[in-house]
């Protein structure tokens, strides 16, 4: 095992300095390692070997920290010249064109030295002449190691299942979720605050959680929330802003064996004074139709947010956020998306089981 | 000259195991070998380096076998690790877009560690705004080292060709060829039964060889036919079922020389159970446009079908070939899809003349 | 300092014989490295480092020089096997799709066994869906280490770079630049004529540049003169041949102090048998919408143009420029074309830093 004087040695400070946002508030992979006092636990991350990544409860708790200190590592290194993923091949099948987030994974499969097989607009593959998703998963079999999977239909993992033998990775499926982008969430959070990862956190140290938006339609909200369980000794309570009546639909059934207060308004302003993170999006999907977060929502500097409270957003944004909040350390949303390819690359180099090839988890 | 035996030490039962179809029939490259009792002829494998691949003429009988004799090591042997096509670049310029073909061709490029420069939809080129095809040409013979090409009219292959120094590989031609998916064909054909390679097939082990569809528009239909010529000592007989009165236009003018009896008919159900081996497939070109095989055609487990006879399909199927036939051992399409990386990687690696970087070809 | 002579020993014949253009004039790149007598000027290169290439005043006289020779010796050497890029990922984003300059930047990078994150076409991007530029830019930083981008508006790269940390090059922006293209122009022009690239040209040698467009509203025909610019003193005359009044636009406002005669015309028939070097182009970007070339300025044998007068053009090409030129010595533009992933190639080493990684800058 490597302990953390050891995992300093890492830490590379002129690849920590290159990979920064450009403006918001910066996050420091270190923090995370520190506060852990250990390196990830191999033996953890070594359970993901092959496994696909479709809904939240594919990785649990321990398994996200795990992950998280992983990428924090990677974050702190470069990994490149021990080239990971040499050989594997990873489709990126976009059936839903989203250039933000196909190119987080492509850049993450490269920066490893895999390849990619890129389908980057899947209204121009078989499936728009009438190819069932079963057929196209038969014939990734034998094209590559692994599949990224974005589709606007909610069903559309579980149909492309039906032939795969490989690991699948659901980077948003309709209304459904989007699991690593709340693994991307959680890795900003616990880079902000290392100690949301323990079980005894103080009590004047837990955060009150708003989101702005509705779980039950935003997959990227969903996900997030979904994964906020797992953290609720760290969660004081929850206030969710939305103009649905109902805005958990099917999500949290249970939500009064949560572990935290929930609170649901539909009026932001006297929330946001009491906010430590606030979470919000743009889009929500109704029926078959895409629909923009309502006016009242928009968040702007002088909005009462705390100076020390934190916003995060998967972008991309619309109106809803302000640009002017780019340049006040209450924007984690840039650092948020500049962690993204590590904690990706950590998830991938799990998956494809090449963890051994990571020289600061098998080093003495 | 690397004699049967020592072939078998390059075949790697994990690599075999890892790379075969979800569901069907599996098909064993190792069979192929051991029927061919030595190693694929370098010699005539060597012949292909730089050439064109547009019509089925460019390969002819022997090349083939040989290409599908390299195609079952490759499938049973990670030559990955050999780096074949490594400093090689290859355009698939997909001018018509299909995802299933240009994936497989990048695909096997990229596990031979060459790279890709892509155009997965000609309809965002330069052509689209009126540039010609044959300064196109001109254009890809700095870029690359080879060109896969797939498009909607007969004639472009021509053009292309009038500026370009570079071999090119035909992936589909309007109403003309798809001459690497007959390779692919006849490569699970010889994994099926490897005696269909030989010249002295006994008379009861002959097959009957069906075609559901039109070999005069339907190019893969086409490419399978013409490829079929080949094999004629192992063909018993031909049988075209087909709604065209002549199906097969100007393919085989001299059908009656093929040496083979041949029949044409516009009834499936009789003709069914006496099939060995079902080719069918869903689109034909009629002029402009594309047309869906006749109803009455469709294939399904009952129809009539012997246990022991296959069916092979080009794939994307839609109605035509019913999905309840992909648990069945008859379905013998799944496999022939597995195979197509494989021979594509063959073909690759002799065209761009890097055989003797496979460890099977020169050793002793 | 590597000299003329040792410089030589890089020179691989077999690599330059295979790199020709198909028709036209063959260009040889050992002409200007023997016209140089040195190698180029390593401490002019490195002042590239992780510079944006956005408008023609980035690249100065010298370092258009320098990189022209840096980019001969990459035509005559082949370099993939020092792989000088590995590790470094270019992001290729094409707003306005362009298949011939993407594929030279993409081809570019992958000879020099860099990756790419291909955005093939803007249009599906999340700009297409109401995203900023600047966030677009912000993305980009993790994500990769230089941008390369073509966008149909002109102000797109400003915008871009508010949030970007990584240096782009510009591949075209609506009627602003296309500042690669010219150095693509003017390699080609001094592989032609190496003494172009001398203070003290004889004026016998000094050449008449013939333009027929509108520098004001194509970019390519823009980038091409503010570029000639810097070679004043090879220059004799300058006859610009448009339909508008005043082609320059905002061109060369100062154009009395360039110190060659300019004259403009809206007839080509009387100039073209004076000119020695003619630039074409066949798009103008009028407002929002594109404009051909008048017909009245269509180019081909017979027009009167001399026969040692060479023909550029950036292609992609329409009805201007007759495919009839194709196979004379006058055509020029298929060997600018063939040229131009070595410029590019040259250009992405400097700005990536990587020109250590190339064998004949640091020989002794």
């Amino acid at each position: 095992m490597v302990n953390s004087t050891s995992l300093m040695r890492f830490v590379q400070p002129e690849v920590i300095a290159r990979r920064t946002n450009s403006r918001g508030l910066q996050l420091d992979p270190t923090v995370l390692l520190r506060h852990a006092k250990r390196a990830p636990k191999l033996d953890v991350l070594r359970r993901l070997a092959g496994r696909s990544i479709c809904e939240h409860t594919d990785v649990s708790r321990e398994e996200t920290i795990e992950l998280c200190r992983l990428a924090a590592l990677m974050e702190a290194n470069d990994v490149a010249g021990h080239h990971p993923l040499d050989g594997k091949l990873v489709i990126t099948a976009f059936f839903e064109a989203s250039t933000r987030t196909r190119l987080s994974f492509e850049s993450a499969v490269l920066r490893l030295d895999g390849k990619i097989l890129s389908v980057p607009d899947g209204s121009v593959t078989g499936t728009a002449k009438g190819e069932s998703l079963a057929d196209v998963g038969e014939m990734f079999n034998s094209y590559a190691d692994l599949v990224v999977v974005r589709h606007p239909e909610t069903d559309a993992l579980r149909e492309l299942a039906t032939g795969l033998d490989l690991p699948i990775i659901n980077a948003g499926n309709g209304s459904g979720e989007h699991p690593t982008q709340a693994l991307v969430d959680w890795f900003a959070l616990l880079k902000w605050r290392p100690e949301l990862a323990d079980r005894n956190v103080a009590a004047d140290r837990k955060i009150h959680l708003g989101i702005i938006g509705t779980p039950g339609n935003m997959r990227a909200v969903k996900s997030f929330l979904l994964r906020a369980v797992d953290f609720a000794p760290a969660i004081r309570k929850l206030t969710v802003v939305s103009e649905m009546a109902d805005p958990f639909g099917n999500v949290l059934d249970d939500a009064d064996r949560l572990g935290f207060e929930v609170e649901i308004t539909n009026e932001s302003a006297p929330v946001l004074p009491t906010l430590d993170v606030v979470y919000m999006n743009s889009i929500a999907l109704l029926g078959d139709s895409y629909h923009l977060l309502g006016e009242q929502y928009q968040l702007h500097p002088g909005g009462g947010l705390r100076p020390d409270a934190v916003v995060m957003h998967p972008l991309a944004r619309r109106e809803e956020l302000s640009t002017k909040l780019d340049e006040t350390p209450q924007n984690l949303y840039f650092a948020q998306a500049a962690g993204a390819t590590y904690l990706r690359q950590a998830l991938l180099t799990a998956v494809l089981d090449r963890l051994e090839r990571l020289p600061f988890l098998t080093a003495e």
